[in-house]
């Protein structure tokens, strides 16, 4: 099955969602431009949900993706939350900023029966999930809605343990891509493997359809998806300077330099690895922190350097999210974007 | 120029030259079946590769690559080796060896004038190098002999700084390659990056071909390849299991157990990172340690477990050298994996 015929969608490209950087307007001008734009949920409440939908859905009638993390929140560790304050407290005194003033942020929510009471009223064509899948519970309103449901593998193991609990499409992350790895079977970073090797061998492994994601920016990186037998592609770093992004400015200044070619895993900004362009905090700290709280507790303490970086142009101690590929990131709408991507070659 | 134009072979597959494990029987096997065969000279001394030149050139009559490494040889650091064999000593306890008696073992020699007096009556019609270039003295031997030449990049930097010396095609190796990484122009493994989005990105940069490497295991991995505008491919890890090669028989095993689905970038074999199934000695040890003295002297204290640990059926202490896609292993003569990966598909 082609991911047209899949998802009703005329070009095999989906928008990655991408959490603090886009919603409605990026999904909308993708789904109407022929691809699956996608609305990121993980930092939205209920009310924002509610929300970005009525508007997404009142600016295009294509099929759209609703797309929920679903890790289970972590209890505070004091200890942890400690040190970590403590590896970060040179940078507050260096900013001026008072460390004992660290509110807890809002984090990032997994999918919830709250989040699926304003669902029922949109029921999306397509859902997708990060780190794993939801309750069989939570799942099943899902389903109820019709939705096809997506999540992300990592690896083999993880492919086959979503396609054997009825998965409608696997997207398959390769290691290029940026933003948060959507591992839950393993908290090992040398298990995650390369599009090219991923891909492959994922597509070798289930019989639904396989996504390819990381690294693709242009149309040659689809066709190479398409070749691997991949049924298409989602991609996100290649929308990240469109108007239709809420990417930050010092964001897209790091998009737009030299800096951008060096990316790692970081699990500093929020306590799990996601790819982003290496900066000061990155470079001074590790990238990996074992002092790093456990996902989304290390947010809190960043938010404050965060702010005040960005409010003086420095994206220091900001996450800087890209793929392996920044060759793609163009200021053009994202309907020409995701053209460019479903180009022939 | 496609691969076969730039290198005189009917399939656009080089086979990766793989130091340790094979010799001219591939390299004959290969270029006997249109691709183009490699040597791997790291591990020779002259005469060995006088040896093994005259037995490949009586048998092919095809083009042929010759390879090396061109590291410059470290200084011994006492205090790094001590600490070394410290952390080494409690395997050398559990195995009953003596610790005192690590030879310096011959290692890896980087190409010399000593190498080059043999190829100059060989004149071999490619050579490729790994970490880099050799001399300009050294490279202008190659030249003289009217040899194609090759050399690794594994970031956009390094495809252009080897560009810049006059290399006739490179060789963009992504992260899901097996073996020693080539990167030379960095320590920081965090540079590294995938093979689709290096491919990509180096295609972009440079003007002279393009030859994928890393993750390719197939015929469907060869296209994706292609489909990047990658001039052709070289492929190292689909060989192992060849009657031609002499991968020892734990090598074999494990890359034929549900091992091979887990390996990691380690720099404990020998100094320099390379990728490698996960085996006890980088699970307890970490892959990447600081202790590792410098290419390629961590080997010699290495040589008695692994040889102990292979005696005994254990690949506990051996380098493993595998790429993140071992899909394509199978016990079949190297000639008709060559003609698997030319396939149409």
């Amino acid at each position: 099955m082609t991911l047209k015929t899949l998802l009703g969608i005329d070009l095999p490209v989906i928008q990655s969602p991408m959490a603090g950087v886009q919603a409605s307007d990026m999904a909308v001008a993708v789904s109407n431009a022929g691809g699956l734009g996608s609305l990121p949920c993980a930092t939205f409440d209920p009310d924002a949900i509610d929300r970005e939908l009525t508007s997404l859905t009142a600016r295009t009638s294509k099929p759209f993706n609703v797309n929920f993390f679903c890790h289970v929140p972590p209890t505070p560790d004091p200890q942890r939350e400690s040190a970590w304050q403590e590896l970060l407290a040179p940078y507050y005194a260096e900013l001026g900023l008072d460390i004992q003033a660290i509110q807890v942020g809002p984090g990032r929510a997994p999918f919830s029966h709250d989040a699926a009471d304003i669902l029922d009223r949109f029921r999306p064509p397509v859902v997708s999930f990060h780190f794993g899948l939801p309750s069989p519970e939570l799942l099943a309103r899902a389903r109820k809605w019709g939705s096809t449901i997506l999540s992300s593998a990592t690896t083999v193991e993880e492919a086959l343990w979503l396609e054997s609990r009825g998965i409608d499409a696997i997207i398959a992350q390769g290691l290029e891509a940026g933003g948060h790895r959507g591992m839950f079977l393993s908290d090992d970073v040398t298990t995650q493997i390369g599009t090219l090797a991923l891909v492959r061998q994922v597509v070798q492994a289930v019989k639904v359809p396989v996504i390819a994601a990381g690294g693709i920016a242009d149309a040659h990186g689809v066709a190479a998806a398409l070749a691997m037998g991949a049924a298409g592609v989602q991609v996100g770093t290649a929308y990240l300077l469109c108007p239709e992004a809420s990417t930050s400015a010092t964001h897209r200044a790091a998009l737009k330099s030299d800096a951008s070619r060096h990316t790692a895993l970081t699990n500093l900004f929020t306590g799990r690895p996601a790819r982003g362009i290496v900066n000061r905090l990155m470079r001074e700290c590790g990238p990996m922190s074992t002092t790093a709280p456990a996902f989304p507790l290390a947010t809190a303490a960043m938010a404050p350097l965060r702010a005040h970086g960005e409010r003086h142009g420095s994206g220091d101690f900001s996450p800087l999210w890209a793929g392996q590929n920044t060759s793609g990131c163009r200021e053009v709408p994202a309907a020409d974007v995701t053209r460019m991507l479903a180009a022939e070659v």
